[in-house]
């Protein structure tokens, strides 16, 4: 099996420290990570070789952001250094009712100047047999559209899997380009979707309401568009709180629909990341189980993450295995 | 609209971290607060002009005082230094079935020696349309009762809207007068009644039980005494465990019975200050919605401030406006 | 009523914070316990006068485990220093399905070289009304082993109370012992058993299940084999998650069988020492109450130990008292 | 005496404690201050009146800098919000002959965005008396520029003296304009100057060497091209290594030159905010005393600055007056 | 040799940290301490059996300030818990020429509360073979002073050694009582002085200036007066700055006149406690050596307290001797 | 340029922070280091590939290791983890005259259970051109010998550049070998000795002392008995205090003798590693200039270590570089 290869921003993320507010403190804890680096490190934390692909600062901000990749065993080579700062966010953390709150730093930030002369794709894709993107990358910049776009066009003619979360975040996107348009252009040069009624709704111009019915409609949709596209996952969340969280996933595969039993998480340490472990447990799946079975893995790895700091979810694949397999009652491993 | 005065003593507020015992611990976190200055940073979070009429020691604890007091936004130029140290006290926080636990040190501190020559009320009142007090100040010293009660009368000659919150606390009251008496005699001089049936019968020494027809006559038979007050608003807890609380707001207003649905805390960040919330939530409710809506913006002010470290709820009035309507899934705000 | 004595290891304890894996930390939590000292601390703080009998190592972290010791009020005057270094564990703590992981650095540690000529048992016995060791101390060195049997020996000839916590886990145990048949050689030289089904069967080799009436079967089947086991006392505990626990307390006692409430604590902070913490609420108890409440006090103190960080149950014997009667609402004390 | 204006960006800093790389920490330490900024505040601690006027971000960062200025006792009713990122910088503090490094993320923040119309500087120029700028704020933008210079005509008509700290740091400057020749203009706008040969040189494009000598002819030249200077301030810094530093002072004024003392300081905490503590001192000086003493407080405010953490030099004049006077005891006050 | 007994008040220190003003800080790092206290708990590091009588508050910063000394081997059987605050004090930490600032409070606590009757003296003096006390203790209220003085005499009957370190500070001494008389009042009812010409001046209203001659001539003037005084030590310091401190000590015994070399610390961790380290050392060395080698040893120990946190000298005899014996290289100990 | 690889432990070194010892805290400080690891990571700082060859504990802590050296840029491929703990040490950080203190636990860890047929030399060593061993790990077991041995065999067949750091530490050599006769054996297949006049003495039993003339004649006597050595590097160290240090280095090269001036640090961070810097700075040197500059660049990397916590050199070439140049003000760099 080859390397798993992962594109997207690097940012860094700052807290203050116990649900405080910043005016409340003198400090922050910070974490680096990204939707698709996330992906990277939890796969590599399961046994896998994986490359990140992106920029970071040519600063000390992107030392630190080099160290903490590496730490997690991925491979930096394709990460180059630009003259901008790194993209950031600080982040209130709400609890219970109380709703954390963002503001980012990113759009000037190093990512967004990436283009694709800074990548080498041939030498990324060697000895890759698993590229996975997002939404948020192409919405940052055009040169981060475009560099991913030479990424996939390369992935398809090799033949390589190619994973698509294509979320559509609408405050993003303020470079020129109408956003469900590039997704749609996109999800034609990958292989397997992740995302459910809303990503679809975005790409297509559905409006499918939130039934179990209207899933599979709508991926048979979507299937129907994007011939590439050869299987769906889903990952459905219920928020009762900012601390108390409902997941499980559903997939429609071969005109074939399965789900997955619902996970509970009543005390959520950080949510940050939790759709990325789900995608990084996807991934680890399909290399390794039946497509039900890599479900169930994707929406364990999904739950574990909730109990987690940071962005990274640094569990082993064993530890999600005995989630998968229904073993929830956290007993004490001496 | 102009500003509204609050008037009370500043504390500082030292705990261990984590749920820790004193002597398991070689830091405390602090925090300044007072029942009433943290209704006065309520307010002004919430964009309303505020002033605070307190006194402070005049040493390097007072100076930080006075800065925590800017820092909300609260104008201090009616806070005095006195040569005596600040009130404080420790507390132990607890956690599920254990007991917080508080050592106070406040009973010879800067407020208790509070006169009411070092306030110029005239000053304090001027461009002020709303007064708040509680119980806690007239308890401390008779300065304290003095100095409040002088306040009282220059605003009731105003016309100042006057909220009164007088919960009776037997271990303060040291100094000789008959607590229940005074704050009767301060009740007298409001116009807004924050209490229950607690408050109602310790003021009118009669004993009402805790059901919704007698909240009804206390209130009642609290106006047929009071007629100066024209309404009562009640918040109404019940301890699940110190971790999870459940709070709803009751009113007696115009002959007219009106009630907030019950809002559940499962996981407690900080309980200090939450009735304060209440106040401030109420202040601001009076003055831009009918009595209903007051009620659920007091309410919902009230259990935000459970998420929240410190002892001041800092959140805007647009979040509490979010869970005043009902939408308590604290999802992620990007 | 005398002092009560207790044998057994002292570790450290450390533990990255806030949930974290050690990996994204540059800190540890540290605390020293030892399952048997924790109940003399415990001991302590409801009033107690306790000894505590060991070794520790001959350097700065021994100097450090004698003064937490001598913090807690332990009479530490039979804990000798030799030239190996203390035990200690690394502890990433759970949160919800994910388990805490342990790793120990303890077989070759201070308490493993424990040798029977080093503890002075007349003058540790002296003014002894009780003494209580657990099956962990054997399983770490023969010379541990052999001091703890002689220590029994002789309190058996004074006719001292003797509780016996004889866990066995099949993980220690490398120094070529029969563990399940020591533990019944020294459950021959105690006098009232803390342990349940599973103890019971590994003692004698039976295979009773978990029901009630097999409790009582499996007690009276060890009572029969050793009559010198006077009580049965069970601590039964149900993990629905490590955030998430709740025990109750059994007993067979005179032919009689009585249990305690079940306690649920949703929002554990702490679950290490829980079960020491049983202990020394058990051995307070029957000092001071019947057997019933003995048991209630016990599991009381059980689960207050759950809200508290650290090994130790540092509360009072009112706070536990106050539970153990059904008071668990966790009220705010001033 | 009237109240004192400044003018420029609020920016955060962070850096990993006691001297780490950021690669070594998970937390930041961080402080608001900004070079105009600091010298409001040091003179609000001072007791005097202070105004700054800037620009902070929309968002949760621009909330907590208003709530730091208000801290310090800074009047921010001309601080406007927009919708850019704050301005901010990450340090990895040095020490000894290991240099602090910096990485600024700040050319496209809230205060590049700073434009004439959102400042109201009539309003912020009522009741002033002073008015201090320094090169940093009309490099970062046009409209930084453009506002600037808007506010220093209307104060020059208005004769308020004005304190210009025209620092010219070449890699700022890229939006176009010529840092030299922008300096040069703002200069002939204020009446005193704080700044030293480089300074000079830098916007007369002379190339005066670095003696005293010199010092006075650089002086003269610069008060003869602007007739509008009428004294001349200067700080000399001999910097041994990271952590130990030499500052004096210097200047000419009616054609007199005089100095102050150096002063050393071997345990450097934090170099910040260094020469706007001078600035400050220096400005308050000239309101109290005659130049030399003023010059005095200067310096001696400057040096005490370095032994203080964060950016602004949280002493009194008290404080600094005993300095000035010679006593660098340290002598503990109880 | 009998144990040593100190009476005293115990204090909570709290400091924010590094070096930090407390409106710059939301945590304080705080000890517990105690001017007479921390004289016990160095002795009982150096080994030897001490005993403090003391009153502390009834409640959680009572229990932590008991567990405190207990950690340090203190006898805390002469501890009385009353229902008055413990005293406390809060420093800023000043660092080179910035004066560390205090805020006590300390006037209306437990200490203050104290009464002859509260304490067992004949208890306390069993087996006590010596009693130190400060001029401190008489200092904070009529019942302190009463308390000590009962002490005194018994001991002085008994024939116990008793080192006096009357230091005199007139900030304190507000109960009505003429601190300068009490202290030559309890000086007569001692036998070793520690202090020099400033405490003599002020004992005997002399007025000594500050040279060896002086000295001597002052010594020998209080001896005069006094003669159950045998020995006079002095502790000599000059402080550089805040950070840098020099101390020597010298001695008048039998008409001799000895003094040690001077130390000096260039970069001072903590001050306080140091006067503390040099009189415990000086206990300690009067009863291992002879007069020279003790005042050394007295001297070695007063530096070493300088690099050193807290309020207590946690450092072994070995270690004081090397430094008393000139090695202060700081060479690592593996 | 092939790749360097280092041969040792990695071992976890825990402090309690701000000075403290081990009983005034909460908390330790943890680093992940190793003699020859941090020369590892040094070098790849310095942007050389490099490798290390050890073993780690097969539990959470060695699974932090490996993500700690990860995060260096160490390739880790010859890591292999064992069935035993991680080895760890507690220091206790002293400050000017006051020594640290250090408490092992090694000797039963994960690398006194290296053997020989746990690493595979052939992988290790392609395309490796240089390899540094030191005294340290011959000392721990037989096994680290013998698979010390067996690579530097193969090196030396391979004409590899071996650095051999022989110090001797009579404390560890607890297996039964002879460790200055297995030193001596292993210098004899290395090429480029670092050490000085204690290292030799050991090694050849010989007497030399400590003048520059003896340095000659004690490098000499070694390459006379080894001629494989062709380069003698020396650092030599004065320790004024704890906190104060002096290093300078020296060299005997084709009978050529040059040394460096010395560099003082006055304000000592962290000292530990501060001779594995000087170690990579001399292979870095030694690859990039002249043997003088090569000893200039390792001097100026040993002084730049004592100024930055943690074990490893976290420095850039071009910082050494312009200290190596003499620069030592350490002017901020924006």
């Amino acid at each position: 099996m080859g390397k798993i290869v992962t594109f997207g921003e690097v940012l860094m993320r700052l807290s203050p420290p116990e649900y405080r507010k910043i005016q409340q403190s003198t400090q922050f804890d910070f974490f680096f990570g990204g939707t698709e680096m996330n992906v990277a490190a939890s796969l590599s934390k399961f046994g896998l070789p994986v490359q990140h692909v992106s920029t970071v600062s040519n600063d000390i901000v992107g030392e630190a952001a080099l160290a903490a990749m590496r730490q997690y065993g991925i491979d930096v080579s394709q990460v180059k250094k630009v003259d901008h700062p790194l993209g950031l966010y600080f982040m209130e953390i709400g609890s219970g009712m109380r709703a954390s709150q963002i503001a980012y730093n990113r759009m000037h930030g190093a990512f967004a100047h990436i283009t694709p002369d800074m990548v080498n794709w041939d030498e990324a894709l060697q000895d890759c047999t698993w590229l996975h993107w997002t939404g948020i990358s192409p919405a940052i910049s055009n040169g981060a559209y475009e560099t991913l776009k030479a990424g996939l066009q390369k992935a398809m003619d090799k033949g390589i899997d190619i994973t698509a979360d294509p979320a559509y975040r609408s405050n993003l996107w303020k470079y020129g380009k109408d956003g469900k348009e590039v997704l749609g252009e996109l999800v034609g040069l990958s292989t397997i979707f992740i995302g459910g009624i809303n990503e679809i709704n975005e790409i297509l111009g559905t409006d499918y309401s939130h039934y179990k019915d209207n899933f599979i409609s709508a991926a048979e949709s979507l299937m129907a568009k994007y011939p590439n596209i050869i299987k769906v996952f889903d990952k459905v969340r219920t928020g009762v709180s900012a601390s108390h969280q409902k997941v499980y996933g559903r997939a429609w595969v071969n005109k074939h629909y399965f789900e997955t039993p619902e996970i509970e998480i009543v005390d959520v340490v950080d949510r940050i990341g939790t759709g990325d472990a789900y995608a990084a447990g996807l991934i680890y799946g399909l290399q390794h189980y039946d497509d039900q079975h890599a479900l169930n893995f994707a929406n364990a790895a999904c739950a574990l993450k909730h109990t987690l700091p940071g962005d990274v979810n640094l569990v082993s694949a064993d530890e999600v295995l005995e989630v998968a397999e229904g073993n929830i009652s956290g007993r004490l491993k001496r």
